[in-house]
């Protein structure tokens, strides 16, 4: 590991905007640190891309932020966390997060023995990474994974309440509800915009005291211990700042950004960047 | 313009899957035609993106194509007959033909007068190429375009039928049906998959007499003419052949496909490239 120093920023890379949801989470739980963020929207989605196609795109990305100073990586895509982590860690000298471990860690904790239910995009399921991440934590647990691909576009759309969502949410969470799960991961940084309503009907499909788990505060609160355990807290007491960089569309990005980063993001606080 | 045989293929190019509704189109038109289909699932959709970016990947397609001895190009993506057919034009030594002019010059003949209504990416929406191409046409026909992203998810989960795609048709005509359109433009090749229940709405919010113009129906239409007209139709008596090429996942392409191409495609006619 190369020495880094603690006042370094956070770099926090996603497919597109689905991201700034861990953003968000991060910047809740670490109120001081800097945050790098570049979102690939010039190749977004990486969901239904191959394993091959999202390690290149991966590496690109994780390069881009190291070569900026950034102190640690946090992988705020599923998909990129289901298949590239290991090759960004040998690659880069410093930490790498991902999203996906600790979304299992929680699901398991949440699920009280019981089976797991996992939301997630085609490549996130098919990946089986939340099988693998659960099995490495508790062998017993079951999962049952299903891809969600509407939840993008809705979320995207701003349908986030009202009898579309609502049917949609229910349409996916049947098989799940049929398997009894005993607790539900978001696996997809898309779909905490819809918290509200997976709640809703994840209480009515499943029952009312199945917890929703959202992968992005599971990874804020390990990425904090993380922080503390090898000195790399930042020394600074002001609020911390956030830098967006995107590799297409800067002016649409800021606009749509403000949903899922829970506050307004100005267009000057968007850079385009060509990878 | 080169020489070219009549007896070389048609390209066919689009960002995925969706342009299969129009060599769907194209072989019930043409059905003795050889086509050569080129899907770029690597880097779809496009609807999302830059006209830089949409740029430099039709650039790179649509040269894939003409070196594999296409005598025509069909542009089957709203979004790069929207923004890359001049280039495409100069750069490629055959004709090109695009999606968005024969769909708008057949909306315009349908609309009798009224106002034109498209639903299409948010991409081709923000082009105006369809108001552009219309104008083209009579300029006395108003366009009332309006972005619907939840239909390509729609069609590609094959949930083409029922409450939720009937729920988010419906929203997507509201504004289009307050306007009093006198016809609707499918202006993305996703659409057709949901025709059906497209019609129903349309007709139930919009009124009984609307119709719903299918862009790669007029396509194929103005392509047959223009085969005549150049002495470009082939010789042959016999069923074209159609072969399918894909920048990524090729197993995937071939089990979604049949719901748009409209018979199974075999997955030993999808082959991968690498551009």
């Amino acid at each position: 590991m190369a020495s880094v120093t603690r006042d370094a920023p956070i770099g926090v890379f996603d497919s597109g905007l689905g991201g700034l949801t861990v953003a968000r989470a991060i910047r809740e739980a670490l109120p001081h640190e800097d945050l790098v963020y570049l979102g690939d929207t010039a190749r977004v989605p990486y969901g239904t891309r191959s394993a091959h196609t999202v390690l290149r795109y991966a590496q690109t990305c994780g390069q881009h932020l190291r070569a900026r100073g950034v102190k640690l990586l946090v992988v705020a895509c599923n998909t990129v966390s289901a298949v590239a982590l290991p090759m960004l860690r040998v690659e880069l000298d410093i930490p790498v997060l991902g999203v996906v471990e600790p979304g299992a860690r929680a699901g398991v904790a949440a699920a009280s023995g019981k089976r797991l239910g996992v939301l997630a995009t085609a490549g996130t399921v098919a990946s089986g990474a939340y099988p693998r991440a659960v099995a490495a934590e508790d062998p017993r647990v079951e999962v049952f994974a299903r891809a969600a691909p509407l939840l993008v576009p809705l979320a995207e759309e701003g349908w986030i309440s009202g009898e579309v969502p609502s049917l949609v949410a229910a349409r996916y969470l049947e098989p799940l509800a049929a398997a009894n799960i005993g607790a539900l991961v978001l696996g997809c940084t898309h779909y905490p915009v819809l918290i509200d309503v997976l709640r809703e009907q994840v209480a009515l499909c499943c029952g009312p005291d199945v917890p929703v788990v959202d992968s992005a505060h599971a990874l804020a609160l390990e990425l904090s211990a993380l922080l503390t355990d090898r000195d790399l807290s930042t020394t600074s007491t002001g609020p911390g700042g956030l830098q967006v960089l995107v590799t297409d569309r800067p002016s649409d990005f800021a606009q749509v950004a403000g949903r899922f980063l829970g506050t307004e993001l100005d267009e000057d606080r968007v850079d385009a960047v060509d990878l």
